[in-house]
């Protein structure tokens, strides 16, 4: 049933480790049939070097294991929560991708410093609130995409414009238009993570430049007119 | 003589520089035979790619060499010492990863900031007191496992529940049900401690949004109506 | 028409994702045949593994499209407005490579704090000032190069001896003697955005040195008289 | 001559791009024979994958040319200088490697923080001080190399123990038995530049634990008695 969603949903989750995103198993794609209301996702803890096709898991949208021989990823709960509210999206991602995932864990939002972000979200990449301990106790997966959905109806930000956020404590989730748009985003944000650090990093620095002559016996002896590296032309 | 153990042990040692947590031979794994007793460990100061199955050397519980033409990692005497007080673990390591030992340079825990450690270790991942100088001068190795071992009990940390710890001013080792989930933990260790340095990082930023204008601009040569970046659709 | 130009375009431009400055298709080198007064450019949102020399865009320095089946990149005119200004170069590149967006995000120059920078710039690589809401609504591509030159020309500084740039809140732009010396640029500049960063995280610490005991213990257990660390020679 | 030589300096600096420590032709390596007192040495700016074996330079310890067609490394008086002053070292490394310049950049030690540097430097790696004017404008490689051997004259400390040094803003040099040795110290030496930044970064962090609920519920779901990631065993 639904091979080809199969196949592409394995495609997707297999470049979440060439973007280098994940660690061992931990980072999941899924991806919607609308029209069924099928969705297909990796299975949990399985290998992506081992994984087929077959192991793909096909659920409705209530969470019902539709096909497939192997336990659905974990965080499936988290997505479905997604697909019920979003009914714009077709794909998801869950990774702890490093850069992301550290402002996942100071509990910060990915702000919008630069043009690589406005590129592909509209504003802020929020992080979530913290969750309550009920929340946690509880479907925990299920909770955890109710916060993350509340955080957009509180903030209203529109999901199609914003593809991802923060689980506080926790790491990214984004969605796309299929599977492989979500991973695209997903790769975004974490370069967006990446730059923002650093741009934190240097953005009150205590220090001076280098000696002016330096600089200039430096620049001179590779362009100057006596220049002496490299070899004569 | 165990020659199942000896390939495992050589295997496990080989995933050290496959993820990147070693740089020459700052590293070794070792795995214990519980019934016979005997503990097979990476041979001192000998190159990974060099490395072969008969090179693995078993010493005993009181370190005495039973097979092997090598001499024993020097760090053999840590691990005996986790091997005689933990029952329930099977393999260790001990590697000099960067982002970990920058910990261990720091003196500081890598405290639980995120899910990413909590699905591996049950709190933060300690970092153990100086060592005094007679603990430095006398056995040397054995004192450092003392030393963590002291930390587990003072702390009444449970070694299977937290299976790594890091040496002030020196680096982390780990623990396992054997040699290769050992590794595993080492791998875990190392990105929790990068996700920890990054979440510091950007904890307390003094920066401000880019331009509303710019934001805007942005998002919309690529997603409003009149996008044009790309090729037509 | 100016086969072997687009082939050097072309090759050019696919040095950037082997040099690590790109994400997707976030990157774009020009080169210009001066005589002619054509220049060739990478095609809008091409991924790099699937263009050819025959996607590479002819434009003359209005932006008039002379062949080519692709729109050009939508940065062409930022591209043009370098060519127009400085009739010394004669190839640009324009990259969102993370080091150096990290610093155009906190809108800092590349301050010159060593050699590395100083055998390529001649002092400061600058970043441009905040543009206008007028500029960001209007022709912005274009905009943004005039902002580019007007710095230079406000800051006297030859583009010839600083080959780079950094626009604000966007990232960074190189330009050089064809675009293979753009993209060289492109790597240094990157480099020396990672170095800076690097000074300045290290500049005031707050830490001090190790036990001097544990620094005798290991480096004599590898070097001193009775080192045991290793095979015996 | 020296045929054998060659290929090993040859050898020894392609490990320098192996490692990572170069960017372009950023770094040269020399080895002497003490013997017939001749410096076996990379010529300048030639890329690492054409140079051969025949492009390696030979000169006396005063810097004239024995053998070879092309120009020998620009920091040829640098390496000679250490040479003449050290007779118990065989091979000198000079990179721009990143962390390592970021700590020269800054006019920073790199002091001992950790039992890998103490496995291999005796102490704290200084940063010279800063050369005078007409230091700079004079013989500068030479006087880059006579600050280098003053600093250890000053501060007392044996090249032989302390096995690199940076120059400030500039970068790393490092020497050893050999040219394999001293490209092995440069490895090191970067290494402890980075691990070293990192500890500056985590050593006073502002930030609290984790929600001990999340911590438990992300434990118990992988190790509890009711976990369910993964797969049934």
């Amino acid at each position: 049933m639904l091979e080809e969603l199969k196949q592409k949903v394995l495609e997707a989750n297999l470049l979440l480790p060439q973007h280098g995103l994940v660690t061992f198993t931990w980072g999941n794609v899924s991806e919607i049939d609308r029209e069924k209301e099928i969705v297909a996702i990796k299975p949990s803890g399985v290998e992506y070097s081992k994984m087929t096709a077959e192991d793909i898991v096909l659920v409705d949208l209530e969470g019902n294991i539709l096909e497939g021989e192997l336990r659905p990823s974990s965080d499936v709960d988290t997505h479905l929560e997604f697909y019920r509210n979003w009914p714009g999206i077709g794909g998801v991602v869950h990774t702890h991708s490093t850069w992301a995932t550290g402002f996942a864990q100071a509990g910060k939002d990915i702000i919008a410093l630069g043009t690589t972000q406005a590129d592909y979200f509209d504003g802020a990449i929020p992080c979530t609130r913290f969750m309550t301990d009920e929340e946690i106790k509880g479907s925990y997966e299920l909770e955890t995409g109710k916060v993350i959905v509340e955080e957009f109806q509180k903030r209203e930000i529109d999901p199609e414009r914003v593809p991802g956020a923060l689980v506080h404590s926790h790491g990214p989730f984004t969605w796309g238009s299929d599977g492989f748009n979500a991973v695209h985003n997903a790769v975004v944000l974490e370069e967006c993570a990446k730059m923002n650090a650093i741009a934190m990093l240097v953005k009150n620095p205590e220090i001076g430049s280098m000696q002016q002559t330096l600089l200039e016996k430096h620049f001179n002896r590779k362009h100057g007119p006596g220049a002496y590296y490299g070899q004569s032309k």
